[in-house]
């Protein structure tokens, strides 16, 4: 078994759980490397405190779940079938009694959760998704790689769209063209839905693109990522129409500052607190403290929002292989927002910055 | 209260319903007609046998909620507090005593249902989808108004890729200047990941878009669809890159005669089942029939697939307002696959075909 399988597995078996019953699809990508979206079909891994694991999967994905390299029992099960019959006969082949589930509390549907519960009706209920996040926090050189690719590509995406900017583009054409130059460079998907906002729309940290156009004098802000090898990026620009005002440039410089700032104080031992707090008193000290309202970053790796949440009160210290966002903001409903956001990665010795677009105030 | 709420709500009164605790997207969105992606937050619309419903959501959602046309209470929530607390004040403060509370089963996670067993322990549990499936099954003209828009943006959809075919051309490639176009349109939201698939590649139903390029004698299939007003809409067109074969022909008109057998027998009171038999009539007649793999179509709204399913077993009758794709086709993995789909509405006297792109074999 995988490293990722052998670590569960022993963890189940301290726990003294009877099996793993995992159905996000990515926690099961994590553990066997195939990932599948399978709707409101069921995708399950079944993990054993002792023993091989079990995929069981829509009939039509059983071929490249076992190409994706998951070398244990497929369970396929087509859509005329019941799968918990197949799950039952394999849990009893196996001899399994359960005495204590592992589920995934967040994932797992009531609906599901009765028909295990009819299983084995006994049975105790193990929250396992902690322990998943733990698992997952610390990158392996594998991850790093498809990490540092969907950074390069979200670098390149943010060239794309502000070499696009004019006045009078709307924020959907620069998403359009955006989307459109990325897919010839053969990138399948984005981490989420690319954002483009300008003018007094980027004064919305969850503002959505529309018709709105670009004018002269306007902040616009970028915030995209790619997904490559099922691995997010996520990365935030804003520039400037032509020319910016003082109070513009006063903005973006201190949201720079505390943005380096941040990516200074990590290394191996900080605490997480203490990068929002580095990002939070730059901003705090230049008096725009009430416009920085949301925390300074989050984990990043499978999901574009993962464990961990870089929040002033989250106490616990960085460690090696943690790759996360820093993306202070500071948002002026009358005159707009910047953001700056790059990914970052703890190393033995500090910090590797993934993604490298410029950080120069644009003008363009 | 809205027809939608009040029919619900008569029917938890006839179930002996505590409450109802409606979590899914979308049908929040259809009883009260907020559409909210709360992520991993908390959105959960109380609905009760007699008295107003009331909507949980978090507080930086709650003023687009007002905004969208819900008069009632709304329960907005910060990110520093736990929902459940506000839940247990307002259930308390309207005396419930819940004894059967009535939730999606597919939906509720097992962490939620913990949290509401913790504050009614006794409770039972009533399954709320079969019923919200069968309210959104017959479309008001709200919703058609939606739907036809929809279909009207997806055909333009067809012609943007069709008119971007050319040998050499990639998949991924028309897909951009697809969503590029519709972007331009102002369209924020496909149904679905837009499918163009050639070659080869046409003979897989669940196949994905990549870098495979268009070349002479080619099959160029589309599947796409926009969302407009929150209703989904859905197309298939298949056609040829410059000179059909005569295989090609045949597979096509064959599809063709189908698809209209299909859309020719709906009327109010025709078993699902029949408009599944009639086009596979005319496919296994043609010799084909091993080659046309799956149901016959879905129904369409608020979600890409829902209610009904319409397959080889299914003898509900059609009824007016009902809204569903006819999708019929066929897949040689040595030629290709042709698909040609149509969303279709049930209307008192027939049936009214909401998608109207040339279904003419086209090369081009």
């Amino acid at each position: 078994m995988n490293k990722r399988l052998q670590a569960f597995s022993s963890w189940l078996q301290q726990q003294h759980s009877s099996f793993a019953f995992i159905t996000s699809s990515a926690n099961v990508f994590y553990l066997s490397g195939f990932f599948c979206d399978p709707h409101e079909r069921l995708l399950a891994l079944l993990v054993f405190p002792d023993g091989e694991p079990a995929l069981v999967c829509p009939q039509m994905e059983a071929p490249r779940a076992r190409r994706s390299g998951f070398r244990y029992t497929v369970i396929g099960y087509d859509d005329s079938a019941d799968p918990w019959d197949d799950i039952h006969r394999h849990l009893k082949a196996r001899g399994i009694k359960a005495v204590s589930i592992a589920v995934e509390k967040n994932d797992l549907s009531f609906a599901r959760f009765e028909r295990l519960s009819a299983l084995f009706p006994n049975s105790q209920w193990l929250d396992a998704e902690d322990k998943l996040r733990q698992l997952r926090l610390i990158k392996d050189e594998q991850e790093m790689k498809a990490l540092r690719q969907a950074a390069e590509l979200a670098d390149k995406a943010v060239e794309i769209g502000v070499s696009a900017i004019r006045p009078g583009v709307t924020e959907l054409e620069l998403v359009a063209v955006i989307e459109y130059e990325l897919k010839k460079l053969g990138v399948e998907a984005m981490s989420f839905p690319t954002t483009v906002l300008t003018g007094a729309k980027t004064a919305d940290p969850h503002g959505a693109p529309g018709t709105a156009a670009v004018a002269p004098g306007d902040f616009v802000l970028f915030d995209l990522g790619v997904i490559v090898d099922g691995y997010c990026s996520d990365i935030t620009r804003t520039v400037i129409c032509q020319t910016a005002s003082d109070e513009q440039r006063l903005m973006y410089d201190t949201v720079r500052r505390a943005q380096q700032a941040a990516i200074d104080v990590c290394r191996p031992g900080t605490a997480m607190k203490a990068v929002d707090g580095a990002a939070r008193t730059v901003i705090t000290e230049a008096g725009y403290g009430n416009y920085f309202t949301h925390r300074v970053g989050h984990g990043l790796g499978i999901e574009i929002h993962e464990y961990p949440s870089l929040h002033g009160a989250n106490s616990e210290p960085l460690a090696p292989g943690m790759v996360f966002t820093i993306e202070p903001g500071i948002y002026i409903p009358s005159i707009g927002g910047v953001r700056i956001e790059d990914d970052v990665a703890v190393t033995n010795g500090g910090v590797e910055v993934l993604t490298s677009f410029s950080k120069e105030l644009l003008m363009v």
